[in-house]
């Protein structure tokens, strides 16, 4: 069945695998008349990219979005906006020793036995690589809520974690290759992954967004609560294992007493343990969410695994992989809350 | 926008407010020929009924659901089946005092801003009554895939937690009221919960689900993947604030080496940090998942809000309230769980 | 799948038997703050209701509509609207002798075929029963859209058509038993049905819908267009066989010189060969259509066909049935027009 | 909103306009393991091809498909298939005389009223260069069900029509520039259109179209009939004024006793005025049906119109039109019933 479409209103659908021709997609329902920054969308792409410092993966990728339609004289028509990122840097040999073996904590036995057949060719379809059609999407989406900002940055990696000790400005998430908001902590988390690398191995984070400047009302009752859908668009990014907003999983051990969000005469509340979000919709404050992200699984080490007539193998990373994903998915962590919100906007539309 | 509708091949949608006539829905997509035990879904909805304890609200709902279509001679015939719950005990008069008033952490100041009408009764459609409709649809669906088992249980109610040093026994959990699978702690959490509610406060807590029997491969890549489902499908029910599965938020402090799961040759694997799902996609290992509850945001107790010409008022509950929503919630997030792993399943029939 | 379902942003959702307990549906995306006029709604009901005059079938069906929800202090409120027809003349035994018969030209063979399963009482779900759901719906959607007229008649019985010699007066639809806007053909309709029925059979004819005061913009490109919308709800309804608009067929003949519609300076067009739709959009102009529908199956004479386990046996309609479906589908056609109209005004506001 | 995706289980979603880069699309929910003949749906695309033969457009496309993803060793992998056709020759001055002008009987002025914004360069979205993307998705979709056979011919070129004295050999379609499986009408068809052309004018024209081999059981109760998706298929084409299935039209001034197909033993009808379709679903007899287009309305001679500031001009074809879509359009009502077809054929495996 169809599974490659991602929301109700404003609509990405994409294709594309790791080591294919080209990975793309369509956004449509994009409202016509919305002057774009197509060097913006870009820069977007430009964040999420490899090989960006030496804590990353350096596989290269050149990923220069082009656009193919919906778009006239800089404006958007209203007509369905195509788009393609080739995949230059293809290499697909590198994946020859995979071929029959099934990856530990990969998708590789799941999507063969379901499928029967499988682009083994760097994870296929699975691959983070499909991330790259998100960012472009999301960052088209930011342009149809531009009074909105959304924010995302490194809370932790490993056991190293921003506490109330830590200052957190804001200003400083891009100023490192962690994107953590505090300057020192970002320095011991490089460390740390780099220290992590060297020994083959990777390590798991924990990425915090926060979105400033929602308008009240958006979100829709019942089966399309805004932080259902926010967290179903995170839980879809590679490698997460965990969503929370407002009080979270610490809220879980307050009293009503303490856990209520006064509301105030001039409609904020005087805490916001809510997370932005009442009954599903949006209240004006904050809207605040914590997503977990587990080690990620292809290691420069032996591991023992089972190949497709299930004999027992040894698999072993090659080639340029992220010893931790955090760094690199706050662009996706911003990307796929932009879609969520922009289509809650357009549905809200309808609503009176 | 339509925003009452679940699932995708399975379809629930619903309809209903607290203190309207009747709640009900139509369960759109069961395959034809299915033997139905009506007694089993009753049961179910018995399970979720108020007044079972006395840690729970004391609300009588008489909660019969009645079936109107789609079944023929016991079995489902493939045509929508629509069902009816009626709402005997409506006493609306109850809600006078809250009518203009907006009632912190609740759906009240958001409904109101977001459609500029609101049915104040008891919350109306944003009240956990409709979850009713969700236990009579899950509890079928459940019958659609009978194989699988669903289980969920009380892992926390504030502080109290189940630990390594707990013995869980899942034949435990419907001998409490609080539905605990360890009876000394269910013993400690029932204190608990009185002692909360002799204080007219509330608590929140923790609820665990294990899913076993699953066949591999339930779940689509990308936008549908079953865990994503899952996530959606738990943030949907009413004081919800976070979710995770496998290894969830403390597998972000594992590395890589620690955390990936062994395949041995027989397709299982050696630890289940993946809690039963890889890419998306089932692999055949148990699921898991825990699902976080903030505490009632109702209490007993005088509270400062504002109405809706924002002046300060305070507002204190009045009638029947839980004062922990965690023993109630276990039939509603195994009706969930199962109406996501029902539709994955009906879907799963046409990827080949 | 699920099946049941219509509309895009308004959505209703259906279930119910001929001979059920009840028949009854869902309508949700109806947006909040519109003040229902519920008797118009069950005057709509009424026109479709059998038993009206001696042309159409006396099957007595008290055909009362209960709304459940989503309706506040006479207001809408943005929830979803459930509603209720009890099944009061239910009369199961008329239709034992057709229990293991597919009778000719129904739906009795392929639902049989298709499910494994059938409800055979008065042929279950297949029957237009059901249509009954869209005119309640149908009727509260025009109120969405009350600046929006939508009126429907009989434009031909058999042979008996409005031609260009017949005066079309549309204050004479409902002065009549057969809906025919000229008094003079509407006579001959009508004893020419009463002469049909007498031989035991049954005849086809055609309905026009002509929808004025259509605003421009309503339809979207591609796979949306507003006409291939209304084809999609005209062919749904039972006994349909064609749908034309605009010039339809006879359009075929004509050159472009002739068919086109030239465009005045005051936006309208000098001709409507396009039927108020250009490129699946309404430009303002009427929107005109016509829909065939074949003479119904259910024939007062015998007729050969086969039984479940292929035998031939002899077929003859019993109880109450309509010589021809035409007059009763007036309301029926200006109902599925309405809610596609209603869904495309909804829809409409998001365009920009 | 979203208007750009056909399908429910099989989901083609689209984009591209008439003179832009490229046109493409991506086909979802394509099973795996189908061995793919791509030169066959490139043959396809070679059928739809302008340029072929001295009656229809000389405008030159290229047309080339080219397939991104989703194919893997030949066959399919269950992942969505990305597809891409280079708009090569743009030409987009020749729209320049256009550019503020609404021409008649086109989409011109709906769109700009709707969206505010146009790309006004040979018609843009609204340009009959989008049923490229159709035949290549239909083309596909065909290997799908492959045991199924589809074939679409003209049945009428303005009064010249197939007639009971006509014999139809299905083998002379491919034979003749006009699809027509007559030969001697075609040959009076030919010489008709070149007239018309000469005159500068254009001329409408049905295509009739008959399946084969359709399993019993493709399509679904109430709202997704058979024909009812068929009639919105064949209503998306751009032209199509019309649809009818079965009797049609003509069925609508027979009697019951005339028109009831008699249920054979063998499980077939004496007659099939159900058009292979009862209740919305297949009964094994063929599917048959009718196609109504207009005359394309770029006329190569003076029109009076008005532009966008609504004073009157006059406005004339420029470059290369078809003077009658009805050769070129039997290609593509062939992708669109397959498209239907396989989806049906898809969802049919969910029902039991």
């Amino acid at each position: 069945m169809a599974s490659n479409t991602f929301g109700r209103q404003l609509q990405l659908t994409t294709y594309g695998e790791s080591h294919g021709i080209a990975i793309g997609g369509i956004i449509d329902g994009v409202p016509a008349g919305i002057q774009l920054d197509l060097e913006a969308i870009q820069l977007e792409l430009d964040r999420r990219k490899p090989g960006q410092s030496a804590i990353v993966t350096q596989r290269k990728e050149s990923d220069i979005v082009q656009f193919k339609s919906g778009i006239f004289e800089g404006k958007t028509t209203g007509m369905p906006i195509g788009f393609e990122i080739q995949n230059a840097d293809q290499k697909s040999k590198d994946y020859g020793h995979i071929k029959e073996v099934f990856r530990p904590s990969h998708a590789d036995f799941t999507y063969s036995k379901k499928y029967g057949e499988r682009d083994y060719r760097g994870g296929g379809r699975s691959s983070a690589r499909e991330t790259a059609n998100w960012v472009v999407a999301g960052a088209l989406a930011k342009q149809i809520i531009p009074e909105i900002s959304i924010a995302a940055y490194t809370f932790s990696v490993g056991e190293l974690s921003i506490t109330d000790r830590h200052k957190v400005d804001m200003n400083q998430i891009e100023k490192n290759p962690v994107r953590c908001p505090n300057a020192e902590l970002a320095q011991e988390m490089e460390t740390y992954i780099k220290q992590i690398r060297k020994e083959g191995d990777t390590i798991g984070g924990q990425v915090k967004c926060i979105i400033n400047n929602v308008p009240i009302g958006l979100g829709d009752p019942i089966f399309e609560k805004l932080h259902a859908n926010l967290a179903k668009a995170m839980m879809t990014i590679n490698a997460v294992k965990g969503f929370e907003y407002g009080s979270g999983f610490s809220g879980t051990t307050l009293k009503g007493s303490q856990h209520n969000d006064e509301i105030l005469t001039n409609e904020t509340t005087k805490t916001n343990y809510s997370g932005g979000i009442q009954g599903g919709i949006s209240n004006g404050m904050p809207i605040e969410f914590t997503v977990a992200f587990k080690p990620v699984a292809t290691l420069m080490k032996a591991q023992s695994s089972i190949d497709e007539s299930n004999k027992q193998v040894t698999v072993e990373g090659k080639g340029r992989h992220d010893p931790c994903v955090v760094p690199r998915a706050i662009p996706i962590v911003e990307a796929m809350a932009a879609l969520v919100l922009a289509d809650a906007f357009l549905i809200n539309k309808t609503n009176r």
